[in-house]
């Protein structure tokens, strides 16, 4: 592994470098996590982002917190424990950290199997962002043909792309692969308050690639679906439950009830690991976290000096609540990308597709 | 006319001197404009803003051209051509203009004429809001007895409060009112991107008057009303059709999907001088401004040092785009609140109540 196009690797002293999500686009930062104290640091305070990513950070935090209680599972147990509670919402951190530890369970050598593991979960996700890119890009191509290879624009909210999944996103793996096949495709940015992922991370993203891509306010998109100025949405997930309710950054919901009334098609791109089986309906059984309110009084970005810093947005006085997700009930989501293939949000489609899972 | 809750006033020496919205909450500021080139200065960069504050601007303005073309009729109509020109979508822009210089057809004094006809207008508004606020205020007082006197949460986009609308504000006007008697509310004030009219404007307000209230970015509105956390919308308007579809600050649309998808009351409240009784389809019709990108790409605030200042939040190569306003259907609004009472959304209604003036 190595830092291009990947927002995670194994260094030669068997520690973890990550790309620093908090500093982008103004600044490429890495940070090197060697504990348990500094997994969850990093997926709290989100340096790192994503719920591929939060999940593969997790399983190389199990790696070292392997390292750091030298094969003493008691003490492995405690330090996965943490990490499994730095985030609430987001399933693959839950899911990354049993599998490590159910891989572990039989295991005389603890690291050296969590080294084996994690790296196999990696590789795993990689492979399954690379065939939702893939299905994803069907849907895209054939607009593109239906509509008389006239620009395809897609809508996303914050970012889903290879920062958030690796190795190619979910969201974006798509529009990644449709760019690979020559599809004339330009994608609208959510700006996606308050952490500002889209603005920051998915137009980044987007540079890089020389994909075509204009920011928007998160008010836009509703006006943009009723002037007809978006051919499909997809956005990422943190957790899709059984009946495929999908839980995602707050203000999902919203771009959902706008293409609904609008008649444009609404997808949602996971893998299988986001999908939460024991839970039926995600309004009411998501637990949803709520941050720092911070993150709405301060925005964070590039001064006129070229430093980075911050501007407080509202009065002293004010309080403010800050929301992490919201849940996009099943009947507003046209379907669900998945790594076997296109979805529908239903219990029953959920069901069949993913029967060996349950 | 003073400084105290007016965003607006004349001076001693006959010019206009106004709040400068633009560094709230982190300065009080106040601009005199003194000529034409001023006033247009101060609609465009919205130093004032608000639908109700844009048209009495405006009145003043037509008066500050006045002195400045020194009894010269053709020269205080090229001046009215600019004013009216400054922003396309405020209707009350256009009214005020149209209806000083129809004021002063006949005038021999044009100047004594305008500062009078424009102090009428002020008043006039003024005396509107009022009425606007006590007729919201007794549907907020029906929900707050109908659920047992438990807190009563509102939601607004935007400001539309008394730097908005001389005196009271149309949208915070019910909610002033509702604290008068006694209601306890709390309001939910979106943050209001790309230029945070909600997080600095209305929280500042409602902080002044001692309202309690809580800044959210703008995606958390779905998720509240999905979780029965908000009992009715309010907004302000800056064009409203005779169908009833009111053009608003963008953004207002997705929250009239997630109010009618949940159930919420959502209603719009205006001064009938914010209707545009020679348009019905609002989708259709009203121009919707563009401005410029810059104001998605940098946000403006309070630094660390104490300064004010900004941070850009975009990539340096990514382009944005920054549309002002969006329409709401009337099929989405429970009613509209205006002086003469509360219309229902649609054509017959407002054909009814405002028939003297179509």
């Amino acid at each position: 592994m190595n830092g291009s196009y990947r927002a995670i690797w194994l260094t030669e002293s068997e520690t973890l470098e990550v790309i620093d999500q908090r500093t982008l686009p103004h600044r490429y930062d890495t940070m090197e996590l060697r504990n348990t104290d500094e997994t969850v640091y990093a997926i709290k305070e989100m340096v790192v982002r994503g719920a591929g990513t939060i999940g593969c950070v997790a399983a190389f935090g199990i790696y070292l917190a392997a390292q750091q209680s030298q094969g003493n599972r008691e003490a492995l147990k405690v330090f996965a424990a943490q990490i499994r509670e730095s985030r609430p919402t987001a399933v693959n951190l839950m899911w990354a950290v049993d599998r490590m530890m159910a891989a572990l369970k039989q295991s005389d050598d603890l690291i050296a199997d969590a080294r084996r593991a994690a790296i196999a979960i990696v590789d795993e996700e990689s492979e399954r962002t690379q065939k939702i890119g893939r299905h994803g890009a069907d849907l895209i191509e054939n607009l593109y043909k239906h509509h008389g290879h006239k620009t395809i624009n897609l809508l996303t909210h914050c970012n889903a792309g290879w920062l958030a999944v690796v190795n190619d996103g979910t969201a974006l793996a798509p529009v990644y692969e449709a760019q690979r096949r020559g599809v004339d495709i330009h994608v609208w940015v959510d700006e996606t308050r308050p952490r500002n992922q889209g603005a920051s991370l998915t137009a980044w993203e987007l540079e890089q690639a020389g994909i075509a891509h204009t920011i928007i306010a998160d008010n836009t998109g509703g006006h943009l679906m009723q002037h007809g100025m978006v051919d499909l949405v997809i956005t990422g997930a943190d957790r899709v439950t059984r009946q495929g309710d999908a839980a995602n950054k707050i203000g999902t919901y919203l771009k959902a009830l706008a293409a609904d009334a609008n008649h444009v098609p609404f997808y949602v791109a996971l893998p299988a690991s986001t999908f939460d089986f024991s839970i039926k309906d995600g309004v009411k059984e998501i637990e949803i976290e709520e941050r720092s309110e911070d993150e709405v009084h301060f925005m964070h970005g590039l001064l006129d000096d070229g430093t980075t810093g911050r501007v407080r947005v509202t009065p002293e006085y004010s309080t403010a609540l800050n929301i992490g997700f919201d849940v996009t009930p099943n009947h507003l989501i046209t379907g669900l990308i998945t790594e076997r293939g296109v979805c529908e949000a239903s219990l029953e489609a959920v069901e069949t597709m993913f029967e060996d899972l349950l």
